[in-house]
Protein backbone atom coordinates (compact mmCIF):
# COMPACT_ATOMS: atom_id res chain seq x y z
CA UNK A 1 0.00 0.00 0.00
CA UNK A 2 3.20 2.38 0.02
CA UNK A 3 2.84 5.26 -3.05
CA UNK A 4 4.76 4.45 -6.20
CA UNK A 5 6.78 7.51 -5.67
CA UNK A 6 8.14 6.68 -2.22
CA UNK A 7 8.56 2.68 -3.37
CA UNK A 8 10.87 4.30 -6.47
CA UNK A 9 12.62 6.39 -4.00
CA UNK A 10 13.21 3.30 -1.68
CA UNK A 11 14.32 1.15 -4.04
CA UNK A 12 17.13 3.52 -5.60
CA UNK A 13 18.19 4.45 -1.53
CA UNK A 14 18.46 0.49 -1.14
CA UNK A 15 21.30 0.33 -3.94
CA UNK A 16 23.26 2.67 -2.14
CA UNK A 17 26.74 0.88 -0.30
CA UNK A 18 25.65 0.52 3.44
CA UNK A 19 21.60 0.61 3.22
CA UNK A 20 19.93 -2.25 2.90
CA UNK A 21 15.82 -2.69 2.24
CA UNK A 22 15.03 -2.02 6.18
CA UNK A 23 17.39 1.07 6.39
CA UNK A 24 16.13 2.78 2.90
CA UNK A 25 12.72 2.33 4.28
CA UNK A 26 13.77 4.24 7.26
CA UNK A 27 15.97 6.82 5.12
CA UNK A 28 12.93 7.27 2.75
CA UNK A 29 10.69 7.93 5.59
CA UNK A 30 13.02 10.40 7.23
CA UNK A 31 13.46 12.21 3.97
CA UNK A 32 9.64 12.79 3.75
CA UNK A 33 9.49 14.08 7.14
CA UNK A 34 12.45 16.76 6.71
CA UNK A 35 11.17 18.30 3.28
CA UNK A 36 12.51 21.54 3.67
CA UNK A 37 15.38 20.86 5.61
CA UNK A 38 16.88 17.49 4.06
CA UNK A 39 15.23 15.89 1.28
CA UNK A 40 14.74 18.90 -0.85
CA UNK A 41 18.51 20.11 -0.59
CA UNK A 42 19.70 16.46 -0.84
CA UNK A 43 18.00 16.83 -4.50
CA UNK A 44 19.22 20.06 -5.01
CA UNK A 45 22.99 18.94 -3.97
CA UNK A 46 22.45 15.50 -6.22
CA UNK A 47 21.68 18.01 -9.29
CA UNK A 48 24.49 20.26 -8.50
CA UNK A 49 26.75 16.98 -8.69
CA UNK A 50 25.21 15.90 -11.42
CA UNK A 51 25.86 18.90 -13.39
CA UNK A 52 29.34 19.90 -12.68
CA UNK A 53 31.21 17.32 -11.29
CA UNK A 54 33.74 15.88 -13.49
CA UNK A 55 36.60 13.73 -13.59
CA UNK A 56 39.55 15.20 -13.87
CA UNK A 57 40.83 14.40 -17.47
CA UNK A 58 44.92 14.82 -16.25
CA UNK A 59 44.88 12.71 -13.02
CA UNK A 60 41.06 11.96 -12.84
CA UNK A 61 40.22 12.72 -9.73
CA UNK A 62 36.85 14.51 -9.25
CA UNK A 63 35.95 18.08 -9.49
CA UNK A 64 34.02 21.01 -10.76
CA UNK A 65 36.84 22.22 -12.92
CA UNK A 66 39.03 20.38 -15.32
CA UNK A 67 42.10 20.52 -15.08
CA UNK A 68 41.20 19.62 -10.60
CA UNK A 69 42.28 22.08 -8.28
CA UNK A 70 44.80 19.66 -6.95
CA UNK A 71 46.86 19.22 -10.49
CA UNK A 72 46.25 23.61 -11.26
CA UNK A 73 47.52 24.38 -7.52
CA UNK A 74 51.25 25.93 -7.94
CA UNK A 75 52.01 25.01 -4.06
CA UNK A 76 51.95 21.69 -5.14
CA UNK A 77 54.84 19.42 -6.20
CA UNK A 78 54.56 18.69 -9.61
CA UNK A 79 57.78 16.15 -9.19
CA UNK A 80 56.03 13.75 -7.31
CA UNK A 81 53.32 11.62 -8.11
CA UNK A 82 51.20 9.34 -6.31
CA UNK A 83 49.37 6.67 -8.05
CA UNK A 84 46.10 5.60 -5.91
CA UNK A 85 43.48 2.97 -6.60
CA UNK A 86 40.21 5.10 -6.29
CA UNK A 87 39.18 8.76 -5.13
CA UNK A 88 38.58 7.97 -2.49
CA UNK A 89 41.97 6.96 -1.36
CA UNK A 90 43.02 10.57 -3.08
CA UNK A 91 40.49 11.97 -0.87
CA UNK A 92 42.23 9.42 2.78
CA UNK A 93 45.85 10.88 1.40
CA UNK A 94 44.23 14.37 1.26
CA UNK A 95 42.57 14.10 5.42
CA UNK A 96 45.53 12.78 6.28
CA UNK A 97 47.56 15.82 5.17
CA UNK A 98 50.91 14.30 4.35
CA UNK A 99 51.50 14.37 0.83
CA UNK A 100 51.81 17.81 -1.14
CA UNK A 101 52.29 16.36 -4.64
CA UNK A 102 50.09 15.68 -7.46
CA UNK A 103 48.03 12.47 -8.18
CA UNK A 104 46.79 9.99 -10.57
CA UNK A 105 43.52 8.08 -10.09
CA UNK A 106 43.76 4.46 -11.60
CA UNK A 107 40.29 4.15 -11.85
CA UNK A 108 40.34 0.43 -9.91
CA UNK A 109 42.83 -2.49 -10.06
CA UNK A 110 43.98 -4.90 -12.46
CA UNK A 111 41.70 -7.92 -12.09
CA UNK A 112 41.29 -11.22 -14.17
CA UNK A 113 38.32 -12.21 -12.34
CA UNK A 114 36.15 -9.42 -13.04
CA UNK A 115 38.37 -9.23 -16.50
CA UNK A 116 39.51 -5.75 -16.07
CA UNK A 117 42.96 -4.80 -17.95
CA UNK A 118 45.42 -2.39 -18.43
CA UNK A 119 42.96 -0.71 -21.32
CA UNK A 120 40.65 -0.40 -18.66
CA UNK A 121 42.68 1.80 -16.04
CA UNK A 122 44.17 5.25 -16.66
CA UNK A 123 47.87 3.64 -17.17
CA UNK A 124 48.50 5.14 -20.54
CA UNK A 125 48.31 8.25 -19.15
CA UNK A 126 50.08 7.78 -16.62
CA UNK A 127 53.15 6.53 -18.30
CA UNK A 128 52.51 9.50 -20.45
CA UNK A 129 53.13 11.37 -17.62
CA UNK A 130 56.01 10.15 -15.99
CA UNK A 131 57.98 10.45 -19.08
CA UNK A 132 57.66 14.22 -18.74
CA UNK A 133 60.78 15.66 -17.28
CA UNK A 134 59.17 17.69 -13.88
CA UNK A 135 58.51 14.04 -13.05
CA UNK A 136 60.89 12.71 -10.61
CA UNK A 137 59.05 10.20 -8.65
CA UNK A 138 56.02 8.11 -8.86
CA UNK A 139 55.01 6.81 -5.29
CA UNK A 140 52.10 3.99 -6.19
CA UNK A 141 49.83 4.23 -3.07
CA UNK A 142 47.67 0.99 -4.18
CA UNK A 143 45.21 -1.00 -1.62
CA UNK A 144 47.89 -3.99 0.10
CA UNK A 145 45.14 -6.27 -1.94
CA UNK A 146 45.78 -8.82 -4.22
CA UNK A 147 44.49 -7.38 -6.98
CA UNK A 148 46.61 -4.13 -5.73
CA UNK A 149 49.80 -5.15 -5.09
CA UNK A 150 49.45 -7.55 -8.69
CA UNK A 151 48.55 -3.81 -10.12
CA UNK A 152 51.53 -2.34 -8.32
CA UNK A 153 53.94 -4.84 -9.60
CA UNK A 154 52.31 -4.55 -13.11
CA UNK A 155 52.84 -0.30 -13.11
CA UNK A 156 56.41 -1.00 -11.96
CA UNK A 157 57.38 -3.13 -15.14
CA UNK A 158 56.16 -0.67 -16.89
CA UNK A 159 57.72 2.15 -15.78
CA UNK A 160 60.79 0.83 -15.84
CA UNK A 161 61.12 2.69 -19.11
CA UNK A 162 60.99 6.01 -17.69
CA UNK A 163 63.54 7.79 -15.81
CA UNK A 164 61.91 8.29 -12.70
CA UNK A 165 62.20 6.83 -9.14
CA UNK A 166 59.27 4.08 -7.94
CA UNK A 167 58.28 3.59 -4.79
CA UNK A 168 55.27 1.98 -3.02
CA UNK A 169 53.98 2.53 0.64
CA UNK A 170 55.75 0.84 3.31
CA UNK A 171 53.87 -2.46 4.83
CA UNK A 172 54.03 -2.72 8.85
CA UNK A 173 52.18 -2.60 12.02
CA UNK A 174 49.60 0.22 11.72
CA UNK A 175 50.15 2.79 14.27
CA UNK A 176 48.42 2.12 17.30
CA UNK A 177 48.12 -1.98 16.27
CA UNK A 178 48.48 -4.81 18.29
CA UNK A 179 50.81 -7.62 17.29
CA UNK A 180 48.20 -9.87 19.09
CA UNK A 181 45.43 -8.85 16.56
CA UNK A 182 47.68 -8.48 13.95
CA UNK A 183 47.99 -11.02 10.71
CA UNK A 184 50.99 -13.42 9.74
CA UNK A 185 51.26 -11.16 6.31
CA UNK A 186 51.42 -8.04 8.25
CA UNK A 187 53.75 -9.66 10.91
CA UNK A 188 55.87 -10.78 8.16
CA UNK A 189 56.22 -7.71 6.63
CA UNK A 190 57.18 -5.42 9.47
CA UNK A 191 59.72 -8.22 10.24
CA UNK A 192 61.26 -8.40 6.82
CA UNK A 193 61.05 -4.21 6.39
CA UNK A 194 62.54 -3.39 10.40
CA UNK A 195 64.55 -0.35 10.65
CA UNK A 196 67.51 0.56 12.47
CA UNK A 197 67.34 2.87 15.79
CA UNK B 1 40.50 19.19 -1.70
CA UNK B 2 37.14 18.04 -2.00
CA UNK B 3 35.09 19.95 -4.51
CA UNK B 4 32.21 21.90 -2.43
CA UNK B 5 29.50 20.03 -4.03
CA UNK B 6 30.37 16.74 -3.50
CA UNK B 7 31.29 17.96 0.51
CA UNK B 8 27.91 19.52 0.80
CA UNK B 9 26.32 16.13 -0.78
CA UNK B 10 28.32 13.76 1.58
CA UNK B 11 26.85 16.19 4.39
CA UNK B 12 23.35 15.91 3.35
CA UNK B 13 23.95 11.93 3.11
CA UNK B 14 25.67 11.49 6.26
CA UNK B 15 22.36 13.25 8.04
CA UNK B 16 20.18 9.90 6.64
CA UNK B 17 19.85 7.27 9.58
CA UNK B 18 22.39 4.38 8.91
CA UNK B 19 24.98 6.35 7.14
CA UNK B 20 28.08 7.57 8.88
CA UNK B 21 30.41 9.98 7.41
CA UNK B 22 32.33 7.22 5.86
CA UNK B 23 29.62 5.69 4.56
CA UNK B 24 28.23 8.94 3.46
CA UNK B 25 31.93 9.43 1.02
CA UNK B 26 30.94 5.90 -0.30
CA UNK B 27 27.52 6.47 -0.96
CA UNK B 28 28.78 9.85 -2.62
CA UNK B 29 31.59 8.38 -4.99
CA UNK B 30 28.89 5.21 -5.61
CA UNK B 31 26.53 7.94 -7.10
CA UNK B 32 29.23 10.25 -8.95
CA UNK B 33 30.02 6.44 -10.47
CA UNK B 34 26.56 6.08 -11.64
CA UNK B 35 25.53 9.33 -12.96
CA UNK B 36 23.10 7.89 -15.67
CA UNK B 37 21.25 4.50 -13.67
CA UNK B 38 21.63 6.12 -9.89
CA UNK B 39 22.44 9.60 -9.62
CA UNK B 40 19.84 11.29 -11.68
CA UNK B 41 17.49 9.01 -11.71
CA UNK B 42 17.68 9.21 -7.58
CA UNK B 43 17.61 13.30 -7.85
CA UNK B 44 13.80 12.69 -10.16
CA UNK B 45 12.93 10.33 -7.31
CA UNK B 46 13.87 12.98 -4.62
CA UNK B 47 11.85 16.11 -6.12
CA UNK B 48 8.87 13.68 -7.02
CA UNK B 49 8.23 12.27 -3.62
CA UNK B 50 8.86 16.36 -2.27
CA UNK B 51 6.10 17.55 -5.04
CA UNK B 52 3.74 14.49 -5.11
CA UNK B 53 3.72 13.00 -1.43
CA UNK B 54 1.66 14.68 1.27
CA UNK B 55 0.15 12.82 4.65
CA UNK B 56 -3.41 11.72 4.59
CA UNK B 57 -5.59 14.57 5.97
CA UNK B 58 -7.43 11.45 7.70
CA UNK B 59 -4.83 8.91 8.84
CA UNK B 60 -1.85 10.03 8.55
CA UNK B 61 -0.07 7.69 6.01
CA UNK B 62 1.74 9.34 3.47
CA UNK B 63 0.42 8.99 -0.01
CA UNK B 64 0.36 10.96 -3.34
CA UNK B 65 -3.24 11.40 -3.29
CA UNK B 66 -5.60 12.69 -0.07
CA UNK B 67 -7.48 10.83 1.60
CA UNK B 68 -4.72 8.12 1.05
CA UNK B 69 -5.37 4.87 -0.78
CA UNK B 70 -5.96 2.94 2.31
CA UNK B 71 -8.78 5.24 3.37
CA UNK B 72 -10.85 5.03 0.22
CA UNK B 73 -10.05 1.43 -0.16
CA UNK B 74 -14.07 0.30 -0.24
CA UNK B 75 -12.77 -3.36 0.29
CA UNK B 76 -11.17 -2.93 3.59
CA UNK B 77 -13.44 -2.74 7.12
CA UNK B 78 -14.10 0.81 7.90
CA UNK B 79 -15.09 -0.34 11.23
CA UNK B 80 -11.42 -1.38 12.55
CA UNK B 81 -8.94 1.48 12.92
CA UNK B 82 -5.44 0.11 13.60
CA UNK B 83 -3.49 2.61 15.75
CA UNK B 84 0.14 3.12 15.07
CA UNK B 85 2.94 4.94 16.02
CA UNK B 86 4.60 6.22 12.41
CA UNK B 87 4.07 5.04 8.82
CA UNK B 88 6.89 2.62 8.82
CA UNK B 89 4.50 0.74 11.59
CA UNK B 90 2.13 0.93 9.03
CA UNK B 91 3.91 -0.32 6.51
CA UNK B 92 5.38 -3.93 8.46
CA UNK B 93 1.41 -4.47 9.18
CA UNK B 94 0.66 -3.88 5.20
CA UNK B 95 3.71 -6.08 4.69
CA UNK B 96 2.40 -8.58 7.12
CA UNK B 97 -0.76 -8.46 5.09
CA UNK B 98 -3.02 -9.51 8.22
CA UNK B 99 -5.35 -6.22 8.67
CA UNK B 100 -8.16 -5.52 6.36
CA UNK B 101 -9.37 -2.55 7.94
CA UNK B 102 -8.34 1.50 8.50
CA UNK B 103 -5.38 3.08 10.10
CA UNK B 104 -4.01 6.07 12.21
CA UNK B 105 -0.75 7.22 12.53
CA UNK B 106 -0.19 9.15 15.80
CA UNK B 107 3.33 10.57 14.62
CA UNK B 108 5.36 9.53 17.67
CA UNK B 109 4.52 8.48 21.05
CA UNK B 110 4.02 10.79 24.26
CA UNK B 111 7.58 11.50 25.94
CA UNK B 112 7.59 13.49 28.92
CA UNK B 113 11.65 13.52 28.13
CA UNK B 114 11.09 14.98 24.54
CA UNK B 115 8.38 17.33 25.61
CA UNK B 116 5.53 15.55 23.39
CA UNK B 117 2.18 16.12 24.79
CA UNK B 118 -1.27 14.53 23.76
CA UNK B 119 -1.69 17.70 21.42
CA UNK B 120 1.21 16.70 19.52
CA UNK B 121 0.19 13.64 18.21
CA UNK B 122 -2.74 12.88 15.76
CA UNK B 123 -4.96 11.72 19.26
CA UNK B 124 -7.73 14.12 19.18
CA UNK B 125 -8.66 12.86 15.16
CA UNK B 126 -8.95 9.53 16.61
CA UNK B 127 -11.04 10.42 19.12
CA UNK B 128 -13.45 11.65 16.62
CA UNK B 129 -12.86 8.97 14.31
CA UNK B 130 -13.88 6.61 17.34
CA UNK B 131 -17.23 8.54 18.03
CA UNK B 132 -18.04 7.65 14.34
CA UNK B 133 -21.16 5.29 14.37
CA UNK B 134 -19.28 2.67 11.92
CA UNK B 135 -16.41 1.98 14.15
CA UNK B 136 -16.66 -0.56 16.43
CA UNK B 137 -13.36 -1.12 17.43
CA UNK B 138 -9.79 0.81 17.60
CA UNK B 139 -6.33 -1.60 17.54
CA UNK B 140 -3.48 0.08 19.41
CA UNK B 141 -0.68 -1.75 17.57
CA UNK B 142 1.96 0.93 19.42
CA UNK B 143 5.49 -0.68 19.70
CA UNK B 144 5.81 -2.59 23.27
CA UNK B 145 8.82 0.00 24.48
CA UNK B 146 7.97 2.08 27.86
CA UNK B 147 6.66 5.52 25.90
CA UNK B 148 4.98 2.87 23.61
CA UNK B 149 2.78 1.74 26.43
CA UNK B 150 2.26 5.10 28.45
CA UNK B 151 1.09 5.90 25.01
CA UNK B 152 -1.29 3.33 24.78
CA UNK B 153 -2.70 3.37 28.39
CA UNK B 154 -3.44 7.36 27.56
CA UNK B 155 -5.38 6.71 24.31
CA UNK B 156 -7.35 3.65 26.12
CA UNK B 157 -8.56 6.08 28.67
CA UNK B 158 -9.25 8.87 26.27
CA UNK B 159 -11.48 6.20 24.59
CA UNK B 160 -13.48 5.08 27.62
CA UNK B 161 -16.51 7.12 26.78
CA UNK B 162 -16.45 6.25 23.17
CA UNK B 163 -19.02 3.35 22.27
CA UNK B 164 -15.57 1.00 20.87
CA UNK B 165 -14.11 -1.77 22.22
CA UNK B 166 -10.40 -1.35 22.36
CA UNK B 167 -7.68 -3.90 22.04
CA UNK B 168 -3.87 -3.70 21.85
CA UNK B 169 -1.35 -6.14 20.04
CA UNK B 170 -0.49 -9.31 22.07
CA UNK B 171 2.60 -9.70 23.96
CA UNK B 172 4.34 -13.15 23.79
CA UNK B 173 7.14 -15.42 22.30
CA UNK B 174 7.99 -13.94 18.98
CA UNK B 175 7.32 -16.94 16.32
CA UNK B 176 10.77 -18.63 15.71
CA UNK B 177 12.06 -17.17 19.04
CA UNK B 178 14.28 -19.38 21.77
CA UNK B 179 13.48 -18.75 25.34
CA UNK B 180 17.08 -18.63 25.89
CA UNK B 181 17.54 -15.50 24.06
CA UNK B 182 14.42 -13.81 25.87
CA UNK B 183 14.09 -10.91 28.01
CA UNK B 184 12.65 -12.07 31.47
CA UNK B 185 9.86 -9.03 30.48
CA UNK B 186 8.58 -11.53 27.70
CA UNK B 187 8.78 -14.48 29.15
CA UNK B 188 6.52 -12.99 31.96
CA UNK B 189 3.88 -11.76 29.50
CA UNK B 190 3.87 -15.02 27.36
CA UNK B 191 3.53 -16.88 30.72
CA UNK B 192 0.42 -14.29 31.92
CA UNK B 193 -0.84 -14.33 28.47
CA UNK B 194 -0.85 -18.41 28.11
CA UNK B 195 -3.53 -19.94 25.71
CA UNK B 196 -4.98 -23.29 27.17
CA UNK B 197 -4.76 -26.02 24.43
Amino acid sequence: MRDGHIERLIQLLARLPGLGPRSARRAALHLVKRRDTLLEPLARALNAVADAVRPCSTCGNLDAVDPCGVCVDGRRDPSRICVVEEVADLWALERAGVFRGRYQVLGGTLSALDGIGPEDLNIASLIARARKPEVREIILALNATVDGQTTTHYIHDCLAACDVDVSQLAHGVPVGGELDYLDDGTIGAALKSRRRM
